[in-house]
């Protein structure tokens, strides 16, 4: 159960209490903790009570075809994992294969409680499945946000308009700013902009000497007000190279 | 009003003869040619009833920071426009901005036909409220495959991820495989993954080299069915450079 110290923010379904007794009563929550891979299945409605879900996508596709006679040659690798962003507490979300694309779910932070529903529970409770498909309407704007970035050509205005868009929705209030509660490795931004890890941390660094983000505590990324996007977008444009 | 010769599942409203009787008495369709700005407000919802969508994202921002002084002599160059995606007849989209985030509708064919509807306007039908909230849904799921391949690092990969989505979404049949029934230029490509005109023109050249992809007709994309992606996710494997 949502514990009251939450704000209500964080609760965008009205009848989540109601869920959230059922789903105790009937053994359909479970906790996780960071990192860990959260078991999904195909058709199955997900909830994140608590915590922070971060959802991965892998291509299994190149564009190299093996040569002939070459194929012992050739190692098999696994698939690169693409970081396609968080589902935050109170929001849903659902794991779909399309060969040779799989998504999958872990845990971002510790103690993340997932609640899990057959579609059909939702028939008794028809105004909370109104909530659900809303929710996944919102997401659908948000990630057509982020494709919209990731059309740009330079990494580095990928990068900073992905930092933007996760801030923008996920950020919390600081002096300095607003920073991303969660920790991300420079690898995971990589994969979710095309890029590398060492080109993200390189780009970072660059971004920082401009002012453009900030370290809050160790790790997390703060980006303060005066970089904020909606004040570059109307000062900053300037000619692709 | 949908002509008879077009197949039901391009219809996947159960409702859609109604809703399209009731678009015509009230004026609330309208035709477009192609490449016309389907002018749109935030919080209407539309439907393409005939044709195809294409829709546009704009991201207004630059990691670059103006040095002091220098202001006038860089020039003020339009935003970079990011192809992302189309919406086929029968199904629904909408168009939110978030700043420095713009996104934009256009008709991608001729004889492109719009409805338009207040959300309101669905307390009428609540049936039909539903099957758009889950086509949104679908949408989604498909944006979240979308961005597992714009993650990947090699740009041609990107490139034949995104142009099997495309097709396994929008193909029809052909001799030859499967291929995208709209014409979409290079420029266009390029700006939905990251790259360049002359890039996407140069990697189109190599995966046509290689038999992943091939002409129909004079401008169409054709994806032979011996280089579909569910084979290459199981032979193709190899390590990055």
């Amino acid at each position: 159960m949502s514990s009251p110290s939450q704000p209500d923010s964080a609760r965008p379904f009205l009848s989540w209490q109601r869920i959230s007794d059922w789903a105790n009563e009937h053994y359909r929550c479970r906790d996780f903790s960071k990192d860990e891979k959260i078991p999904t299945r195909a058709g199955l409605l997900y909830l994140v009570q608590r915590g922070a879900v971060r959802l991965v996508g892998n291509a299994q596709v190149s564009a190299t075809v093996r040569q002939k006679g070459s194929a012992a040659r050739i190692p098999l690798v696994a698939a690169e994992e693409a970081f396609l962003g968080f589902v935050g507490a109170g929001q849903p979300f659902e794991i779909v294969a399309q060969p040779p694309f799989t998504l999958q779910s872990f845990s971002h932070v510790d103690q993340t409680t997932i609640i899990w529903l057959y579609w059909n529970d939702l028939d008794t409770w028809p105004h909370f499945r109104r909530e659900v498909l809303d929710a996944f309407r919102r997401q659908h704007q948000r990630k057509l946000l982020w494709l919209s970035t990731l059309g740009q050509r330079r990494t580095i205005d990928r990068l900073l308009g992905f930092l933007t868009l996760l801030i923008d929705e996920y950020g919390e209030s600081c002096e300095a700013g607003d920073y991303l509660p969660f920790p991300l490795t420079h690898a995971q931004i990589g994969s979710a902009i095309g890029s590398t890890r060492v080109t993200v941390t390189r780009l970072m660094g660059k971004l920082r000497q401009r002012g453009l983000i900030q370290n809050h505590g160790e790790n997390l990324i703060c980006i303060p007000p005066g970089a904020s996007w909606s004040q570059q977008a109307h000062t900053n444009y300037e000619s692709l190279p």
